[in-house]
């Protein structure tokens, strides 16, 4: 049940195959079962109108498919298809396996999902199943053979999407013995499993297979690898799941894409094991309005996301087009947001911009989701704007199939953010996403593109890596990150970098252990700060105080750039680099100082990298600016107008208008330029 | 099982066969069970010197009385009940039901309460009981059975009290199937139960009735009409078990009235269902003496339990002396407090005001809870404030039975709160009970009569109806509210109102969906705000910054009173209002305004409708002015002296002084006013 | 099942027997079951440089020692040992009890804890067991058995050590009925039970034995003294199992000292019903580096255990070097602090001084607890730091032995610690320890020496007895508190005190009961206060705002000290005292005020005394000076220099420099010293 080989990496064509005919791909989740033919006919005539070219369809139609074991009912589906194909819809079909029907848990309670105090869920929700259950898999398969045996080869189903958002745990007994299977793949032998959880620790030593069970309530903090290999299971368990569904539905309709929704930095599912099995990678796309930092949280995620593509088209599944409704207070987008949102995916590589969801429910746990369709109707300020953009989309069809190129790439690894976030760590206040963020945010402003890759990828092509809290690096991944200073590229290493290995043990030694000689200090202490916090002096960065973590580092054969002043830590390197004769550089940063440190470290890797951005100079501050082959985006993030200055001459895609040496940005604006050559 | 029809609304003499005899009701629970004859002896010669009337016996007596299952020992209530009849002191004697002895779980663990987790409660607390279960029902009824054979007719048992703060909810199996009897007598069908629960949503669809359950532990929103059902449900459940008590006391001791102790808003049960089935309403009333808001709260809370009579007098069966034990920090009521709250109740329509508890426990969780006697015994400040207060009351004799006269309604619906506040709403910051205050508060200070209805009420009689959070109306009580501004009156309602129907499902269209052309606005946008807030400019409520919520609302044929300046909702009309030819005026409040702001639009309301308070001027900042019958109370409920001023010549019945022109309150003081013929 | 009687209370000469042979004890738990042979004998060569003379081996050794039930593998412990005696270092042995082998669980999951839910709890984490559970009793007993039939007499083996930190509550069944049992032996029948317990209050009576369940899960306040007994017993059940296995050590190898590790205040187990059951007082003590109180907060638990050890030398278990991992943020010891908090265990009666741990673990839950050797290796800042400190160790030799004279006693009480902190008291904001800490503090800032004793001590030798919240207060005990006074000493109680009897229930009259006369003043109200507080007047101490609580006293033949000024309490005298013929006061502090009020009724009773200082002068500030034996410590907690005055010449151990008049100490640094006789 670990996952399977990746597929051939061919140069995945799934996604232009829709492109092709319909440019960038622009629609939203349809859910008919929730209406009457009237409203469909209304829906499919709105659609056109607005430009939408692509609707999910059925992701959570199990009940209205199949009503009682085995009796399936789709002529409403036959219904729906036919309306959409006839007004020029295309169907991205969805198996309806998140949410069972009432009956599979009614009759078969080992169907519904246990939590680790060992309460067994109840249906009334969604996605209670367990992903272990035979009854829940073997009914999963027949409805979704159902609707491949009934609508392969349908001209409206362009695309197949497998089930919603995975994301369970279950801790029965059918997922223990899962979790048995998966650890002896992974360990291979019981005496490996006692090496790689340390089961010596506190008398947890198994004796047999049948004793190994998941990380349930227990008195006391778990055994952390244990913890990690569950969550690592946990990822490979839904992955199982959709590997079953994807392989029926390729035997079955094989010239028909598959592919699920992503969530983006999902906690729950390793996307790097996952992306190889589908064959459009498409993504939900959730930005907190209120949120200030929501842009470049978001472009983050784009570029983790195209990153899991390979760098190919992608698209966005899912996102909101006012408010959400699972957030204690939901703030809307307005619609100069729900545009910007939609264009920042453009220009991050995406091919399609959809949303959840059509028409706004008047019922369930979702009616006050917003739609592109609101309570209030068509006749709204809000669906107005979804036509506009529906047209301003058509004219990007140029950026279809392009590609992001980038010179810097940011490390992010499941495993490593797992293991990282367990608890008994030596401080909470120390987290990976943070982190990450605020390594990205000054690339961000810079305009530089970075490409979010994982410890194992190709990095030779890079000239910055920067892996801002890499606490867990496997072996075979050290020679790789390595390479980057041996060939004369820097490698930024963030604090707490290089402390486990794959099994989440320490290494012994000063630390970065795998990397210390290469940043030219080492540490031998983890010091989670007093509140006061301690004095740091740097020429190069400015004096800052630093909180909440720093290491008692030493400079070696390296350089101190930042030194802790007075106090015990006195004289302690909290950021530390070495030249190498490569021309490289390696540095750390023992410390979570103040952004504006953060900013001037990452700053000073880029002169070093020899990296500029996508504009001559530094952008207007809230101004994005991605090229996207041909294409330079400039997005304003801000409540104010903004003058970018650009080389040349352009002409905007979005306008028509032509501008030259500069470009003005109204507040929330956006321009899509190509270069005049006139 | 659900609600029988309510009594015929009679004039309900219940009350007053207590009233005439003697006079207001003064008293409190009495625990006999926890002492021995000498303090039974003690008690009585103390509750006669104190003007006690009335005490609540034998709440929690269940395993007192029958000790083990079928035998009974009523020795010692046979003393108790002479002692109290011999000293002049009526008896409220209780159905032990609240609590059932340790022996009912034991033996029939299905007697005992499930969380929505599984978990089966344990006794060793109170109320543990599942309601549904046979052999609670069984037992209690026969518990009953035995006390009312013994009892009925005894002349010091005046009134029964069934049970006590009635407020359980069980998962069990016992309940699920009670809980789809009531869904059948509800929907009718299943397809009806599928189209009310929405639940193509989902793939909630259930295709038998055995699949419906409570909502229990799922893992993630539950459905929300099948919480809102359950809700109600579980409110017929608790008035099911209360009546089936009823009916038996009523069968053999008809001549004695039933009731049992409602507690104001309380959030599990709905009052408006129960009351028609109460021979008297009877309230615990639990202000916290450390919530300067306490007197507006509590005062609206009686005008709610006051409508819950019908106008009728009604009486607080349970309050507080001084502390209770239940809040994390307990900061007592003075004495000055304790008076002031008992003639707060009287002037609002109380005919008894009576304590929890006569004597302090020295064992069990309510030790630290105050009492008429405390630990300290009755030499004490708290005791001699007892005795002053009991004569006292015997000079307002003049008050029973009468009415307090108003002419503006405040709506409040139990459903609709729920509904209201249902996880994934727009925001948890607009709730309910804070809206119907804010509305309360400025009608409270003006000293304007309120009466606290349901959205059925007949609202024929009031010339202001306000509405502060309607989110949910039924379609069958919509012409109601329209008729008040058809016939010349003035609706006003508050934000997110009108949204829902009696399902909770959206209503569609411009909101308030079924007022919108009342007000003359028309919204298509619920926007909860940011942190920052919006500007709003009005020429007659002042401009101000309104923040939490507001909603995206145009003009229509009516006005704007308070408008957007700036920002994504320019323009957006955050209050309109409209003139009708019947001289009627709507109003709706689409935002979360600060407090003067609401007490603007509630005066200029109060202005257009005509209505005063009781006095010719506004009353002094704090004090509380109420007119019950010929009386007119004035309440100091702040530490300063205060004047209020007059109209002609008045007779205080409290201290028997003659005023005119003005009286001065004391701190936290109060006259009962009659006027003088001069 | 309750506590047998303490074994005859000889000089113990347990621990003599070991320092006899090594002088001070120092080292640290260790675990080579995580570790290879090659790594152990780095260890005890390590060891031995850095004087390391006592180790702890086994604590979690159980999956180890018996890998499958009933096969014991003990040649790598025979190993173990050897090389420990080889190099000198004297083991303290290990029952590995604390954290059964999955197998237990798996073949017998009764053997694994309940919670109050009912959640049985799984293996993975430790002390998972379920503490009555006969399949883990038994398969303990025999693990012990094979380990002491093995190791008696061996010449490492100089220590036994029962389990680890005993602190588990399990809801069971068989805990249920062990819970009866000890009901059984305190109560003696059913009736006394249904008295000690109130069950008339919420018809709680219990008709059978078999009715009484341990408090479990339950819908609201459980019986006060339900929770109280449980908690008495929940700490008998673990004592229980602790003598088990001393009885059958001392059986089987009666020559060698039987130890488990105490917590201090741990909350789960009455150390008073322990300590006469240990040869050795042994104690693991966990200040927080962060908190600024935390060298106080030290050594009131040093002077707690050293009271449990009779005055006699006791030791610390552990204790951490740098960093714990269990906090949400770890900020780790300094090596100053790390040395300090030894030699401040040393100065107040420790004859040891341990670790946890002696080299860091590189997996499980405590990867990040710092160590002795660090993952970093021993050429690192911390252990230079420990092989100083053990060399430094050796030149306190003279101390062992000796002990600290006090003149205060402080009187603390777990069952009354538990009575008073239960749900619905008056005040979440009065808490017991925080309290003991107000009133230690002035003592520990006077350098005055104090021994933290129980209710029922021989009070005879004190000139001050300060009980800070003695909430509860058995019959038995009261005259020897009274005795205080009556021969001429000063009582100082503190808020709510002699509040309950010794079953929880609130003693009647004016409070505190059994001690108002003695104070001269009386009370009749607790008053919680609101959040303004109360304006207290005070010659004496100056006035102050009182918050968070007070009570309702009057003087009545005392003295009043301060009185509240306005407001409802306007006149209470909160702070009360009387003088007494015998020349002995009484004080009652009613509330709890700023802590310079503390500091000054506390400098009042000292004077009231006659007691002094260590010093002829008061210390300076966050310096900690006590006498032990002939040895004066002063230990500079702040990170400033400070001179302390002394009178005559002196000789610091620590040095081996001489002083004279005065001595100045660095940040952190201590000095040990003994009088020159010149």
């Amino acid at each position: 049940m670990t996952a399977p080989a990746p597929d051939a990496p061919a140069s995945r064509p799934a996604l232009s195959a829709l492109t092709d005919d319909a440019g960038l791909l622009y629609g939203a989740d349809w859910n008919p079962e929730q209406w009457g033919p009237d409203v469909w006919r209304e829906d499919v005539a709105l659609m056109q109108a607005a430009g939408v070219n692509l609707v999910t369809v059925g992701v959570f139609s199990w009940a209205r498919l199949e009503p009682a074991p085995g009796r399936y009912d789709t002529d409403w589906l036959d219904q729906v298809l036919a309306l959409a194909h006839a007004h020029g819809v295309m169907v991205d079909l969805a198996t309806p396996t998140a949410s069972p029907p009432p009956w599979l848990g009614v009759r078969w309670p080992g169907a519904r999902a246990v939590t680790a105090d060992g309460v067994r869920l109840s249906h009334g929700s969604r996605n209670h199943f367990c992903p272990s259950s035979p009854h829940y898999r073997e009914r999963a398969l027949a409805v979704v053979r159902a609707l491949v045996d009934r609508y392969a080869g349908h001209p409206a189903v362009r695309m197949w999407h497998v089930g919603n958002e995975y994301g369970q745990v279950c801790y029965c007994e059918h997922c223990a013995a899962r979790f048995r299977t998966w650890l002896r793949e992974r360990h291979g032998t019981l005496d490996e499993l006692n090496r790689a959880w340390g089961t010596t620790f506190w008398s947890q030593r198994y004796g047999d297979w049948g004793e190994v069970v998941p990380p349930r309530a227990a008195p006391y903090l778990l055994n952390p690898t244990q913890v990690l290999d569950h969550r690592r299971f946990a990822s490979d368990l839904l992955l199982d799941l959709y590997l079953e569904q994807r392989d029926l539905l390729r035997e079955r309709d094989p010239g028909t894409p598959v592919t699920t929704n992503f969530m983006g930095f999902h906690g729950l599912t390793d996307y790097r094991r996952w992306a190889p099995h589908v064959d459009v990678v498409a993504d939900d796309v959730y930005g907190d309005p209120a949120d200030p930092d929501s842009p470049v949280r978001v472009a983050l995620t784009h570029d983790l996301v195209r990153g899991l593509a390979g760098g190919a088209p992608w698209m966005v599944m899912e996102q909101a087009a006012g408010a959400v409704n699972w957030r204690p207070h939901n703030v809307p987008k307005t619609v100069a947001q729900m545009r910007l949102d939609s264009l920042r995916a453009v220009a991050r590589g995406a091919d399609g911009s959809c949303f959840f969801q059509w028409r706004a429910s008047v019922f369930g746990a979702e009616r006050f989701h917003s739609a592109l369709v609101p309570h209030a109707g068509p006749g709204t300020r809000l669906h107005r704007a979804v036509v506009e953009h529906g047209a301003e989309l058509t004219r990007l069809r140029q950026v279809v199939g392009t590609r992001v190129p980038a010179r810097v790439a940011l490390v992010f690894d499941w495993p490593s953010w797992w293991a990282a976030e367990e608890p008994a760590q030596p401080s909470d206040r120390l987290r990976v996403l943070p982190q990450v963020l605020a390594y990205y945010a000054p690339l961000w402003r810079a305009g530089v593109a970075v490409d979010v890759v994982g410890p194992d990828a190709d990095l030779s092509g890079y000239d910055l890596v920067v892996a801002p809290q890499l606490y867990l690096v496997e072996d075979a991944h050290v020679a790789g990150l390595r390479s980057v200073v041996e060939r004369g590229g820097v490698l930024l290493l963030g604090p707490f970098s290089g402390v486990a290995d794959r099994d989440g043990h320490v290494r012994t030694g000063r630390f970065p252990v795998p990397f210390a000689d290469l940043v030219g200090g080492s540490g031998e202490e983890h010091v989670p700060l007093a509140d006061a916090g301690v004095t740091v002096r740097s020429a190069l960065l400015g004096d800052f105080t630093a909180h909440d973590w720093a290491e008692r580092v030493r400079v070696d054969d390296g350089e101190a750039v930042a030194t802790v002043d007075g106090g015990d830590l006195d004289g302690a390197a909290l950021v530390v680099r070495r030249a190498h004769p490569s021309g490289g550089e390696g540095w750390y940063v023992a410390t979570t100082p103040p952004q504006e440190v953060v900013d001037a470290v990452v700053d000073a890797c880029l002169r070093a990298a020899g990296v500029t951005g996508a504009l001559a100079v530094r952008p207007p501050d809230g101004v994005e600016v991605v090229r996207r082959g041909d294409v330079l985006f400039c997005l304003n993030a801000t409540d104010e107008p903004r003058t970018v200055p650009l080389d040349g001459a352009w002409h905007d895609l979005l306008t028509g208008a032509d501008v030259a040496d500069h470009v003005l940005l109204a507040p929330h604006d956006a321009v899509a330029l190509t270069e005049r050559t006139s």
